[in-house]
């Protein structure tokens, strides 16, 4: 006799088994099959808890917004009170960064998806609203005439940094220079 | 009796069938059933001139390098004589950013393949040769006393808009204000 499975427990399992497809494989290699295949299931097991590839792909991406926020909220709180503005953007960037193991896992997911919204825009709805909140949290921070577009550029810069850290185009040292540099620009000093 | 093709011919229209399929649908669909289906012809056609999925993959890479190339050269050589590094690297940039649809589909394959180093960094060789090349000729226009600091934060900034531009998160507009912004910043004025 099958021996009886708790639904929720099986539903973190075939999810845990997505998102280590996502990390490693690229968000383009999730399917019914390769997440069957990692999470030792059958692939109508799978499509029970997620039936298409695009609801799978929404879900690793809310994982990592999670987690990304998790990380944020925690590397601030080491801050202690008050912290200068300068040190909160650099902490929030820094701690978005795929600087180790896990936050290279969920940036690889972040980039597939980033990629998958420029072939289908219409995905992308999810992500403007957070962009859009990313950018007035930014634009309330930094010391510029122009807020708004200063925050554009900062929020690029961190999408660019975290590209090119991922393909090792730049080293952990590099983009961190690159990152410090710029926000010498900002706030105008080089502490 | 079959006509008779001229292979060069031939590759060509599998090779713009190849760039249709990484344009419309992402590099990830590259594969020898859809360029197949896209060129008209056989699979076994397909993989007469391109072997394996890496082989398409890095052709579409080198045909949007040579394009963008093409892009920076004629758009600089409009400047005239003498133009300034500021003029330089805001003409270079806005030519490499996807602001209409041939640069858009160009974009997209370069995100495609942005997302692929990511997951497979053995593929980004060939890229990371070419950020160095960029990273160095940016140094030599920025005026700041830690150029390669700027410079990578410079061309950071701008893969980071091409994505946002791609996924709809940036309009146009927003994008080059940043883009202005930024370089307000680096060249210290608002011209």
């Amino acid at each position: 006799m099958p021996k009886k499975v708790d639904p929720q427990e099986r539903r973190r399992l075939i999810a845990d088994a997505l998102m280590r497809v996502a990390a490693k494989q690229g968000l383009e290699a999730i399917s019914l099959r390769h997440v069957a295949a990692e999470a030792g299931v059958s692939p109508g097991m799978v499509q029970h808890y997620f039936r298409t590839k695009d609801e799978m792909m929404m879900f690793a991406l809310a994982v990592v917004g999670e987690r990304s926020q998790t990380r944020v909220t925690e590397a601030v709180a080491r801050l202690g009170d008050n912290p200068s503005p300068r040190a909160l953007l650099r902490t929030m960037i820094a701690a978005l960064l795929p600087l180790d193991e896990q936050t290279r896992d969920d940036g690889r997911v972040a980039l597939g998806f980033l990629a998958y919204t420029a072939v289908r825009p219409a995905a992308a709805s999810a992500l403007r609203e957070e962009t859009a909140q990313t950018l007035g949290f930014m634009a309330g921070l930094v010391p510029s005439p122009k807020p708004d577009e200063a925050a554009a550029g900062l929020l690029a810069l961190m999408e660019g940094l975290g590209a090119y850290l991922l393909g090792g185009q730049y080293s952990t040292e590099q983009a961190l220079s690159a990152l410090d540099a710029h926000l010498d620009l900002l706030f105008g000093s080089s502490s």
